[in-house]
């Protein structure tokens, strides 16, 4: 990556931990998101990362986060429970609750814990991949922190990226992580192609006739396309209505876009499953054929011009190794804008 | 639709549980088994419903299906169980693990029950809207009966088109339904299309040199393209796993092709998840916010030449009303499959 230096991952961690206590957050709180952000931007996820910290940050100086929240468990049952939130960091919110899941699980054999009250919490592997460490399945699905798809054949943007992820656990190869969005394309694409004066590809975007859109800088006047047309819809109506309106969180209309308002309460939904293994099988051996589904579709033939077959969470892993050995890029513009936020904030810069 | 007389669902389920009757299947399972496959039928899901019946009964009649299970509980958790369906009719074996999922989702808010040794089971809504029909959510997911599509890049057709279905109950809407393929195109339709003599949309399907396939007749020659790309491909890859794999049931270069191969154990896996909304939420109100759902999408402007927002579950919910109240047509060369069938089997035909 050109005019990207890099950074350590307990560098970035502790500089994370720097900002947000310097905002009130107490020092345990702010070490563990610290460490769950810089955890995302280790794994590749760049825009859920790091790249978000000043949004983090200008909410919580507008009044629109809670840095001591207080988290209620307004429901419980053996394998279920929904979680209030108090308005603090997704991150907290959704660490806690995927704890709570696992700590259910192994004796109930699944358990799935809702959330409501909450905020954006970076990438959904982030929390599916915390039980696959743990010989048990991992199944993340959250409302997303802005609308920008219509329902199928619609114009008015009720829906957002809603987005699934399951992780699974491997042997000797990476996990099988899935982690995708429900639209063709990510909002974070768009605003990539945008900053670097790119065109978009057909197939991402519409306009409000029904035409591709391609120029990133119109993207105001257009959606996102969802993967499939209709299904893709379906599925992110399905996952909305599983992180949101079951948890009582927002969404539809009640959707905060928490880019252009940093103030309004999002009331975010997320919801965690986790599925003991042991309850199928023993989890060696589910390892192991993990293992055998990885080199089933890796001899797979290829198309023309094809030189590998990859599986989900492949990238993530090869990225996380390289990132934990070399260092994490930190691109000049976003190294820039953190320069800033330290001066703002007063506390010490990303080194 | 032209050339299809219609017969009336309780024609249709005695007709089913005749044949399947004089095959050796016990009357009290042939009866449950004739009703969801006719359920199917009047659901509006030609493809799975009696369409399917000469197959079913060929698979009994070449000793590739057991008439007389013995439902095993492999595993047994408070929210979890894998049943073991003894090679039965999949309808059989799903009916059961869906109702012992519920039974134990009462209790413990959700329940995760998956299913090995079982077979063919119709569409995927039949037993994701059982748990709807008692104030839960349904979610199922299976490992599809024969392989029609390659990881993406790939040429060896190691996936199945892997289906999920949620079922989400509300007032006074119809329930919210998705029942989708993980392909663009299920390949019911491809068939279908080729007995139309009909050329297949762009996207379909693609050769092995990656190049558009749109001539049916073709087919052999290429495989089924997964919705969004890589994404569709990693859903079928992780609900396969989830279906198959976790349960010892057939994944990847194991499945059998059942239409291919009517004597070959083909151990199929199923799952089925039910959502005590009680545990989460008042199911009268969460009912009401899934009718707000509803008018939300329904308001939406529309795009140019659209004439009406859809959501999932609502032409099935049409179909059902109309066929209730005016009958199930069945198409003349399926009414001839099926004279022929019971006249093999010495039954009396469908009226």
């Amino acid at each position: 990556m050109p005019n990207a230096s890099k950074v350590t991952f307990s560098d970035l961690r502790s500089f994370n931990a720097r900002c947000l206590m310097s905002c009130g957050m107490p020092q345990s709180d702010a070490e563990k998101a610290a460490q769950l952000i810089a955890q995302a931007d280790v794994m590749g996820q760049d825009g859920h990362g790091v790249f978000r910290l000043p949004m983090y940050i200008k909410r919580i100086r507008s009044g629109g986060m809670n840095m001591t929240p207080n988290f209620k468990v307004l429901s419980d049952r053996p394998a279920t429970a929904l979680i209030d939130g108090d308005n603090g960091l997704g991150h907290l919110v959704m660490q806690h609750a995927t704890e709570l899941a696992m700590e259910k699980a192994r004796t109930t054999g699944v358990a799935w814990v809702g959330a409501r009250h909450s905020n954006h919490a970076g990438p959904a592997s982030l929390y599916a991949m915390m039980p696959a460490r743990e010989n048990m399945i991992g199944l993340y699905l959250a409302v997303g922190s802005a609308n920008h798809m219509p329902p199928w054949g619609g114009t008015d943007m009720l829906l957002s990226t809603n987005p699934i992820s399951v992780a699974l656990p491997s042997q000797d190869f990476p996990h099988i992580v899935l982690d995708m969005a429900t639209t063709v394309a990510a909002y974070g694409k768009v605003k990539t192609a945008a900053q670097r004066g790119e065109q978009m590809p057909e197939g991402w975007m519409i306009d409000r006739n029904g035409n591709p859109l391609t120029d990133p800088a119109r993207s105001s006047e257009g959606f996102l396309l969802p993967i499939g047309g209709a299904k893709g819809y379906g599925l992110s109506l399905i996952f909305g209505i599983l992180a949101g309106v079951l948890n009582g969180a927002a969404f539809g209309k009640d959707v905060v876009d928490f880019n252009a308002d940093a103030a309004s309460v999002t009331n975010t939904g997320h919801v965690i499953m986790a599925l003991d293994i042991a309850a199928f099988a023993d989890p060696a051996e589910f390892r192991r054929n993990i293992d055998d589904v990885w080199r089933q579709m890796k001899s797979s033939g290829h198309l023309p011009g094809v030189d590998e077959i990859r599986l989900p969470g492949e990238r993530l892993d090869r990225t996380t190794r390289e990132r934990s050995e070399y260092g994490i890029p930190i691109p000049a513009q976003l190294r820039e804008k953190l320069s800033n936020l330290a001066e703002e904030l007063g506390v010490e810069p990303l080194t």
